[in-house]
Formats: structure tokens, sequence, C-alpha cells
């Protein structure tokens, strides 16, 4: 199977605010992020592997500012790194006011796993990814540590054995 | 402020998988159900403080199985524990088939952290809260671990800070 | 067939009012409350029978209060009495105002009426219920004449055949 | 204040049944129909007043006929009489299949009644109203019968009061 | 095949602006509008010919007014002329404000092209149109030069071929 | 003001197509597409000038093939021209089945034309554009004829006077 770029995977969405999506104080709902984010990565994961792909897991995302209402949102995701059938993806959130002058900020990311899988729902095998880029190479490099992380909180590893985990806490 | 109980924050919720809300296969997006748990632990942590919440953030989630299309869902959400101004929610997912039996079967759980905010956004204090099962009692405990990894995680705090985390790689 | 509780069918929902439910006055449309209900009555029904089910009529429900825009609904739903292949559900509905202080009070009660149906459509026998509570008995006690009104109303009976109703009349 | 007629209230709306407004039999949800006869009616009463109004209460609703995915519904609504700030509606329901020939039948109508009110929610007087067929004649003569059964209903006047409902047992 | 007058096609479809339906500015997206007249005239086009219909285009739209929010639009559909397997459709739209007196002014209107199609997708034969009213006529005659405008416009066919279209240049 | 170029304005927009976006053959609506094709052309056209715009019209648009359900629509909008307070944006539509391989195709085009206004509601004016690629300086050239069209179908131009249009018939 040939390696692919995250590039090859990118995915744009932009989403504007509408009253509905938001609360009392006329910010976003965070649930409503969500689905949004899981829908661009999970397109990003489809690009990269050409298959159906199932929402795995995903990664503690924070939610650092709010987005008020009649924003335009902006996301960015792209396959971080491929494992035999599942991948994480990642996605950047920028937001544009609107009101004022459209100026667009970052506002913050989230780390979702996908399992490609056949028709039946079995997980089959999607192809390697090659980082380009600093950033992307970065986020190839910690999704290893993020997995061990995954498989501890669920309780499918011992923290003994996440040795790429456990040396974070060691360091120092 | 008057010591409250998690079940005084209990909300239930119960929804239908529709067709909009299903991929290929039929089975419910991820993003979804990530929308109707927040949307179900915010109504949780609005209990429990009375004050209007806003999504901080969303711990580690998994998707353990496919939900297919007319399924009952039923999301159960209990703050399980407050801090000053903010209270960490836990939300239980179960499912029901409506096209066989009927049989409940329990999917998955998932952890959001909201903060109570006055009428500009600014945090404001909410009442403590004191567990009484013994599932509450534990996931009372794991909270201040699940709130270090949180600002590790964000880079907010150094990992060698975090001592109750830490002591989960030393103990072997 | 074993004879079930009301309590076996109890199903609660919770929505929140958004700008898409409400009218010029910012309070919740009649119409979108009526589906809420439905759906909620429809779930508790198929808890009782675990049948596909769908809607047979709906009794006078009257609409005493305003819910305005933001409000959590909380609707609980139980079968009140079975029939051979029909059920009566009651539905109560509570609003908890969540701009001031989260005060839960009771605002209106729908009684729908729903068959069981097989893959093709055809009515299937379901469980009798034998109600527990005080309320339970009552409201299975009004079920039949109930039904009798439906009946001479959609002018499948005649005024003078239904015995339970027209006493009601005689009394005095 | 300018005596009307029905005619001047008639509202025509035209939907087509969904996959999201259908269950798992395929055909419309009971409670998607009574949203859209409630929006229908309502705007007829608006028709009739030019004043903001409100679901006051809904008359019993049979659903004879199951209507399948991808129907075509119409709906037509006549004010059928107008009381000191309240409005009986009736409502018909037409259901074309547009699968095969679209033929076009007569499925189910529904009774709403809706209050006038002013900005504050307070009810305002309306004009009166004339009827001119045959139908809207009986239609007419029935809602005052209607709205005693709906008083005794909601335990705001006594069987014995009810006069003209009275009668309806008494005549044979 | 049996010619059938525009009138038999009339199509009425009533919607009230909804909060999420608008812009920041309060008033009616152009694209909500746009759906709305595609669905009215689609079900028009369905019912000149009782088969399955595929939007084929969209001839100019002008936008002449806002439409504020809480409006009550009315759309009204008649194919206007019908060819071998496709129909212009001419789809008129009006606004009654709900906020103040009811007053119901013209908007705007839009001409949409279906064909009609078997269940593979194929283009059927359909009935001819034959106008009655003289704005019937008037849009009948006027479909042709719109049909050469739109196979210009799309590269279909060469401006010296339209003689109808051209003469309209020519005629000074 | 600065002159601005088309690039400043690419908005990206990607959606799923869902059961509910689909007629009886399982294909995407063409209104769906249309109100989709307005979102992001309207987003383009905020870019550009960073002011509230309205729609003021749509040029004709033909829909060249079946989009099916679950495919992902990828609409990339630049604005081709600006005029004093009006623009003209191109949306370009790309189609890849997602059932397949993923497969991207171009599916069509369309031309939206936006008015850039004030809180009031009133026109203001916005930046030139200077076109940078030879596809960006066609359609610049060609949206001068565009409008003189549009004028002459609105009535708002006499034929004759469209003398950029008027060429186009004489040239042979």
């Amino acid at each position: 199977m040939k390696v692919k770029t995250p590039r090859e995977s990118l995915t744009v969405m932009t989403e504007i605010v509408l009253p509905n999506d938001t609360n009392n104080l006329g910010n976003l709902f965070g649930g409503q992020l969500l689905s949004w984010m899981d829908r661009c990565s999970a397109i990003s994961a489809h690009r990269h592997c050409k298959k159906q792909v199932v929402t795995a897991a995903v990664n503690n995302v924070s939610f650092n500012q709010a987005i008020p209402i009649a924003s335009i949102v902006t996301l960015e995701a792209k396959v971080s790194r491929a494992f035999k059938s599942s991948m994480e993806v990642f996605v950047d959130v920028y937001v544009e006011d609107q009101k004022v002058d459209g100026k667009r900020t970052y506002t913050n990311e989230a780390i979702y796993t996908f399992v490609a899988v056949d028709e039946f729902g079995s997980p089959v095998e999607i192809p390697a990814i090659e980082p380009q880029t600093k950033i992307e190479k970065m986020r190839f490099e910690g999704a290893l540590r993020r997995k061990q992380l995954g498989l501890i909180l669920s309780g499918k590893m011992q923290p003994n054995e996440a040795t790429e985990l456990k040396a974070l806490f060691m360091e120092d």
C-alpha cells in the first residue's frame, strides 16, 4: 500500500454559528463544535484511506474561548498518524468574528481516532503516513504516547507497560 | 453554600437514532453522540449549580460499539465532583435495540468538565458535592487525577507537579 | 403474556427550548411540545410491548402556561392501560426556568393512544398492565371512559352505547 | 370590529415526508404531523385576527392511516369559530403518494384552539366569524359543544352545566 | 397524453421565517428561500407529470427586498410550459409581516426547470400544457426564449442559432 | 480602499449528503445545493469586504449530474469581480463518492451576486478586485456582460443599451 502524506487528507469545513447552536449567553454549544470536529476529521480519515471510517475515540479537548453567534468557524483536519487500521486525526479550529472586522483567531484543537472498516464493520488495513512539515512530525511523534494513554485510561494497558508515557513522568 | 449530592443533578435524556444521525453503515455518528452527551451533562451541571454553564473540556471518550439506526439511546448524567467554579460530570450511555427485543446494553461513558459563569461569562462559585454510593465515591476520587492530566495535556502544569498522577506510574 | 406494571414503561426525556422552537414572544410552539410528547410516549409504549408502535390518537391536550426560550423541559411518560393491541400513555410535562433559579413546575399532561403493529403494520397482541400507585389506578380507571369518548367523537360508537361516559352526565 | 369569513383565514401548507420524519416502518411520525398541523392552524388563526396567537388546546385527533415516506402532505386550515379572544381552527390533511400516481386522499382532521395575545401575553379581543358554506356552518355549530367538553375534561366545568353536550346523551 | 392546464399543477407552500433561517440583520438567508422555492416548484412539476422530477436549472433570480424574521412566506408555483421531458415552473413569493398587520406584499419570482425521470434516472415523456390566463400565456411564450438563453449560457447552443433570443437584440 | 485578490476571499466548505437532503432516487435535492452554494459564496463575499452581505441575485445555474446520498460535496467560492457595493462570486462544486473510491469530479458552478450593507441595510462601498490567474481574469471579464443580462431580465435595462451583451449576438 502506497505511503501518503498528511497534506493529502486535508479537509476544510466552514460553518456559521446560528441561533440554535448557541446557549443563553449567545455562544456556541461545546457539543455542536464536537459534532463539527467529528464530521470534519471523519472526512479527513476517509480521504486518507478511501474506506468507511468510524469514530473510535476523542482525546482530551479543551475549549479555551467563547465563540459568539454569527461567527464564521473554520475547521482544518489532517491525519497525523496511521496505524494498522486506525488513524489519529488533528483538527484545528479558527474563528472569524463576522460582526466586527472578520479577524481570524485560533481557538482550539482536538484529536480524534478513527478505524477503517469494510461493509460488515470489520477493520481493514490502511496506508501508512509520512509527515512532511515540522508540526506534522511533532504530531506524528506524539501519537504513540497518546495511544498508550488511551489504552491505560480504558483499562486495556497497565501504566508500567506504557514506556513512552512513563518516560514523561520520569524525566525530571 | 449548601453541599449537595450527585443524585440531585441526575439528568436523563432519551433519543431515537434517526436516518440523518447515521453513516453509510447505518450506525450513529460519533459526533452526534458527543453532542447529545454534552447537552445532557450540561443540564446536569446546571442542575447542580443553578447557573449558566459552559463546556470547558471533554476527557478521553471511547466508542466501543456501533449503535444502529432506530435504536433508543438513554443518557444519564450526574456531577461527580465540584471544584471552585468548575464541575466534572459523568454521563453513561445505554442503548435499546428497537428492532428486535428492546434489550438494554451499556455502551460507553464520557466525562465532561463545565464552568459556571455569570451573565458576563465570568466564573462564579458553586456548591461542593458529597458522593453517596460506592461508584460515586470512586468517580469523586478519580476527578483530581483527571484534572491534573488535563492541565498537563494543555501545557498548564508540569508532569512532575502532578503528584496524584505521577504516583500511578511509580506504583509498580 | 406476562402482566406488567406502568413503572416498567417509564420514559424520561429532557429537552432545551432553542430559538427555532419559539414564537415571536419567545415561547415554545405548541406543536413542538406535541411532537416531543408524541416521541416520549411512543418510546414508553414501545417499552411496554417491545413492538413497533404507531400513534392512533391524541386526547384533549391543554396548554396552561407559556414555556420561555432556554427552559429545560422534562417529559415523563408511562403506559396507563393496555387493551388488546392498543395502549393509553400519560405524559407529564415539567419545566425548569434556566435563566433564574432552575425551579421546576408542572405545566401540563397529555394522553396519547398507540397501537402495536408487526412489520406489515397489522395490530399485534400486547401484555396487560396492573397499576400500582394511587394515581396509576385512577388513570387506569379513566382509560375506558376516554376510549368511549374517542369512539363517539370519531363516529364509531353511538352516545347511548357509551355506558361509562353516559353515567357521568346522568349522575346529577 | 368587522365580522370575517372562514375563507379569509384559509392557510395551505405543503410538506414532503423526509427520512427523519419517519419511524421504522417508513411512515410519518404522529408527532411530526401534530407539529405541522399546529403551525398551519396557528397561521390561519393569525390571519383571522392579525395578532400573535398561542396554542391553547388540541382536541381529540385520530390518525386513521399510515403516511409513507416521500408522500406529499397538504394541510388546509380555516378558523371555524371565534369567541372573545380565542378561536377554534379546523385543519384537514390530504396525502398524495409520490411514488405511484399522485392520487390525493383525505387522511384526517384536527381541531386546535388558539388565543390571541398582545406583546405581554395578555388576551386581546378578535373579530367574530360568519360561516358561509354548509360545512363551515356545521363546524361553527359544533364549536360550542367542543368548548364545553374541553372545560369538563380540564375540570373547569361540571358535566351538568354543559347543556349542549348533555343533550347529546339524553336524546335517545 | 392528455394536455393539462397550469392551474392543475398549482402548489401553495406557507413557511414562517425562524431564527436559524436568518442572517445578522435578522433577515431571511437567500439560500433558504432558494431551497423553499425549489421544493415548491418541484412538487408543482410532479403534480403536472406524476413522475419523479429532478432540478435541471435555475434561471436568473433577483432578491428585491429583505424578509424579516417571523414573516409568513407564501410560495405559489405553477408549470408555465412543458417540453418533451422537461418543464419550466414559475414560483411567486409573497410575504406577510407577522409583527404588525399581516399585510401581504409580492417580493419576487423565480423560474426553475425540472426533468421528469423514471426509476433509473432516465428522462420520460410528459403531458403538454395549455395556458389559460393572460399571465400564463405570457409566461408560456417567454419559455422558449429562456430555454435558448440557458443553452447558450451552458455552451450547448451558438448565439446565432438562438433565433428567438437574437430577435430581442435586433429589434431596435 | 486597498485593492484585493480573488484568492483572499477563497472559501471552502465540505458537506456530506444525508438522507434528509435527498429525493426518492436517493440524490441530493437541487434546493439543498442552492442553499449550500449561497452560504459558501456569502462567506466569500464577506471575506472580501468584511461587511454584512445580502444575496442580490443568482445567475443561471445548471445541475448537470445527480449527486448520490453519502457523497462528500466540496464547494469553493471566490469573488470574481467587485463593483461599487456589489460583488459577483463564483462557486465551484466537486463531489467525491464515499461509497466506492473517493474519486473527485467537477459537477457544476454557480454565480451569485451579493451587496455589502451596513447595520441599517444600506449599501456600503467595498474594495476593488484584481484578478491574478487566467481563469480569474476570464471570470472578471465576463462579469460585466452578466450584469447587463441581469438588468435586462429584471427589466431595468433595454436590450439595445447592453453593448457588451449585444456584441455577442452581432459577432457572427
